[in-house]
């Protein structure tokens, strides 16, 4: 840190994202919720194909993109923004809808990055304690002033707040904006794209990062009535017009096509996700319900660190989180059987 | 624009990039500073095969990037930091070093970005006017508070500051940033990166956009001393950790191996901008001397945003500005030798 850097940004702390191994370690990888599926060739091949020359700026509009989940998800394309990743789409509507007079309002357990990008613009943050199960009760949202951020399914719990108890915190306050960030929401039963009709204040969020194997490759959507899409698309061509760029939105364009191919890969992901959750509790380990492709897991036997660390040492990446609150759980990525199949093994050994 | 946005965010003027010709429209494009060079295929096919797969997430510390990168430039990996182009590293450093005290100090005449992303974070933005012939004289900084970003070549003018210049104006003022916007420099005659030895308040960004053909795929570099750059990458990783994706990073990290074929694309630009800049002095056109990919033009025989309408026309897009001080200027790309002799031709029967 310099002597030159403003003093709002000398006490951030950065967001930690999972560990990313360095090529030649050879773990198996459980801890940044990444499909197992490699990205769908066919789709890959087309891109390449068809992508605008890489000499040539981006479409600044990204009209094609749009244009393709608009037509995918049944809306009309004044009602989609898109960013390099839904993280870049949560930091557009954190500063479009919070200000030094407007905090955000998220749960106390929820994705690090919202309280994260929050303080590096200096934004204050309400946070709204989860009850003992780790569930969200939306009655203590009633009468709070602010933006809301709410992960659904949330995470690190993966547990889903189903969509009665969504528009109830949405009829709480019509003068206030809701989030939902739905980046695992293909894991769920039900997303609540179709609320946007009715909820002027409604913002909904989610991710070709996940289900549709392109992490890498950052590309995030944002759905809302058209006035908040305009405010989403103000930032954006402020911030930066060409956020995605020409590879990753060919990309995209072309994995849309592909949608039977996803549906049957999460499928799987579902099957994993039961048998995992079920081997776990087998062990005796506390199981949350998941609605994700990750569960969240504690044991009597031993402590949050201790797994995450023995399992590394074992070669198992997973994810521990130093939060008080939650530091006996881990988050653990459901991924191929084999990979789940050597966890429980480990897991054996561990606890033995 | 919805009621929800607020305030300080419903007066912005988003930043206005070059037209992008839809599929099917066929232009000369000479509008946006494009290399007229594809990218360089024997690095796009390495990339492709050593990409990380796209299920993953990208390295958020982008180790091997920063590395390939140091290495090319033979600086220290502490030195360097990397956006989704070099627009990242500016609205980065813009968070870094300006804030409600301290302004952001730019030419009147200069790249757009700079005050729609101030503007965007509500920095005050100071705006020095360029001498009469569009150059800058240093000497009106001397005493001025705040934070400098100063395009160097400057766009839209394509003029160079030398080196003693901006070491005048680092001396000036040691507590103060000052930020040289490299991204036309390989066009130049010198870069000012190796005074950031020197210079604890320099910061130098460069980008793959223009020389190095891959202004699509979103890569720029940004060069200091440790301690700047550990602010930048603080923002960085806050903001967002997996700015720049996979298969960019890769493409980068390739391109850099290929800096002969770079050098010599840059010496077919230069020899082009020759040839261009005398044939519009041969058609009484004031051209000013331009040490970027660029050239800025005026005639006495028509006004600037009739000559770029009567181009469009024609099937040549150039850039005019709307700015008063510059609306009878146009900007124009330096681009193959054949799309030059055309323009020369467009412009013939336009003026006569």
């Amino acid at each position: 840190m310099s002597s030159y850097l403003v003093k709002s940004l000398s006490s951030l702390s950065p967001y930690i994202p999972g560990e990313q191994p360095k090529e030649g370690e050879d773990y198996i990888k459980l801890n940044t919720n990444e499909s197992p599926f490699p990205p769908i060739q066919e789709a890959v091949k087309r891109a390449e194909e068809k992508v605008r020359p890489f000499n040539l700026y981006c479409d600044p509009t990204l009209f094609d993109l749009k244009k393709a989940i608009a037509s995918s998800f049944s809306l009309p394309q004044e009602c989609v923004s898109v960013g390099n990743g839904s993280d870049e789409l949560l930091l557009f509507a954190l500063l479009c809808y919070t200000n030094y007079n407007i905090p955000l309002i998220t749960p106390d357990i929820t994705y690090g990055y919202y309280s994260v990008v929050a303080s590096l613009y200096d934004r204050e943050v309400i946070q709204i304690p989860l009850k003992d199960d780790f569930s969200i009760d939306v009655s203590d949202y009633e009468g709070k002033k602010g933006t809301i951020f709410i992960a659904n399914p949330n995470a690190p719990t993966g547990i889903f707040l189903e969509r009665e108890k969504i528009e109830e915190l949405l009829n709480q306050d019509k003068d206030r904006i809701v989030l939902i960030d739905e980046a695992y929401v293909d894991f769920a039963s039900n997303s609540v794209l179709p609320l946007i009709n009715m909820y002027p204040n409604l913002i909904v969020t989610q991710t070709f990062s996940k289900s549709r194997s392109l992490a890498g490759l950052r590309v995030g959507m944002a759905f809302a009535q058209k006035h908040l899409i305009e405010d989403i698309e103000r930032v954006r061509s402020s911030s930066n017009p060409y956020n995605i760029n020409s590879f990753s939105s060919s990309l995209a364009i072309e994995v849309l096509k592909e949608e039977e191919t996803t549906k049957k890969r999460i499928e799987v992901i579902k099957k994993n996700r039961e048998y995992i959750t079920q081997e776990y509790k087998k062990l005796g380990f506390d199981v949350l319900p998941s609605s994700a492709n990750f569960i969240f897991v504690k044991s009597e036997k031993i402590d949050g660190y201790d797994y995450y660390r023995k399992l590394k040492e074992n070669g198992v990446l997973i994810r521990h989180f130093t939060n008080s609150r939650i530091s006996s759980w881990c988050r653990v990525t459901v991924s191929k059987i084999e990979d789940m199949k050597i966890l429980v093994e480990k897991t054996k050994e561990i606890i033995k």
